[in-house]
């Protein structure tokens, strides 16, 4: 049997491990980071490994480090370019368990946030589960702060008004939405800058990029008077750093009683 | 100058406490406990004492408790009614405050779940600030992990598939929702069991009661199928422990890119 641990470290802020995930990570034999490709993403690894040498004192462990093949972000059909990469992904993550653990050794995943949010690791160890049986490999989930927690945390509101639904979405998914049923919208994975069209649609925005960092950035207002100045922070953190990433709520300024929300 | 901090500490599972809750917890002086009204309640406040027992270390401090009010649970109007409530809870929040905490120090309420989700916490404060700027009192949130992250954590499911957004709803809302639209969301706070109305619509249901807990129940499967037997479990807690607390995901069977998900 080969046991796996999803744990999820939350979204930047290493305060945010639970006393799980750190009880967990002290009883894992081995460690599987995977490297991405692209400038930046280097920074998400170290935060990686300092928790690991924080955190996991208990007993000796060793890491095993995979890339992870490239995305086709050109690719037309979306689903399928996403299912494309994960199937590789897969099978990369299935020959490191295959090969780099012994029968009866524990290993985990750091995964970013919570492994419930946009993640593909849930359904990539289902996937090899379903495939390889006689792998004998079984997993666990640990959860963590998302950066959606992170950010209302970061600005002390809710996610919601009273009586109102959340939506949780990506960039994309937004752009095709009608404003005036985007009541109440947390954005994620949002490469185009989405929140530009509802500049005028009576939408306040509450953003932040580097949530849970020392490099955190806050923004909020009517979305007409703060894009200028999210786009310049955008802008500005891409350069100085190569990367960034951000995570905003769109609130349309009705009251939930006005129109039910969704 | 009064700093209180508003600390999520997770939904059932005193190991979800996150490092940072423990270190905030470490700082306090005086933890406000609400009790509510109704059995089984006191349930929920055993786990706040024991986790300040356990964890509250570092130094002395006091509990003062505070009974909230009733709330009206026939009222035609929800978002009044709730409003209401929230204004009589507010009023008592802010005694508190004013009375049982000095100058300087530092006060705190341990939060079911993440502050920002379905709780009115965090409004309560902001109110009273704005209402009371000679209380001189400011505040911070640490998110915690919600009762959402403990149940798909348990059923080991992401919250979404490839490309698709997620709702986050209350069984009131569900109720005048059409099926049709209900692409994949969780619902919470829901009392007259609303899945039964999609056990014939194309919908999986992933239900967990008494998340995170020893107590933890969890059914999947075909609303159809399974809604029997949440029934039974849902009215065998009651029954044993006086109160039960249940969140689940609908995931309609169509895969996503049949139709565009909200
Ligand atoms: C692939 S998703 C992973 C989300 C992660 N599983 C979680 O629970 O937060 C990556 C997206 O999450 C958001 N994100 C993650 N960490 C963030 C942070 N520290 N600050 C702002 N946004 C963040 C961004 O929208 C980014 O595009
Ligand atoms: C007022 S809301 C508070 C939610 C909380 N702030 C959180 O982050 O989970 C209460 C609702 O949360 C859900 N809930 C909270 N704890 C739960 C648990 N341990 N198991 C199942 N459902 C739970 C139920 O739907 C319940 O009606």
């Amino acid at each position: 049997m080969k046991t796996i641990h999803l744990i999820g470290i939350g979204a930047g802020n290493p305060e945010h491990l639970t006393l799980e995930a750190v009880r967990v990570l002290n009883t894992v034999d081995v460690f599987f980071l995977l490297e991405k490709d692209g400038v930046g993403k280097d920074a998400l690894l170290d935060v990686r490994r300092s928790i690991l040498e924080k955190h996991a004192t208990a007993k000796p462990w060793r890491v095993v480090t995979s890339s992870t093949p490239a995305r086709d972000r050109e690719a037309a059909n979306y689903e399928a370019a996403v299912k494309d990469w994960r199937d590789k992904r897969s099978e990369g993550i299935h020959a490191m368990i295959a090969n780099e653990m012994a029968d009866g050794e524990i290993g985990a995943f750091l995964v970013w946030g919570d492994p419930n949010l946009y993640d593909g690791m849930i359904d990539s160890l289902l996937q090899i589960q379903a495939e390889d049986p006689n792998l004998g490999m079984d997993f666990t989930v640990i959860p963590g702060i998302t950066c959606i927690q992170a950010l209302t945390a970061a600005h002390r509101i809710p996610l919601n008004r009273i009586g109102e639904s959340i939506t949780i979405t990506t960039g994309r998914l937004l752009e095709d939405m009608d404003p005036a049923e985007v009541t109440n919208a947390v954005v994620m994975l949002d490469a185009k800058r989405t929140y530009r069209g509802f500049a005028e649609t009576g939408h306040t925005i509450y953003w932040g990029a580097y949530l849970g960092t020392s490099n955190q950035i806050l923004a909020r207002g009517p979305v007409g008077d703060v894009s200028a100045q999210i786009d310049q922070a955008l802008d500005n953190g891409r350069q100085r750093n190569g990367w960034i990433m951000d995570t905003y709520i769109l609130r349309s300024n009705a009251e939930p009683g006005d129109k039910k929300g969704h």
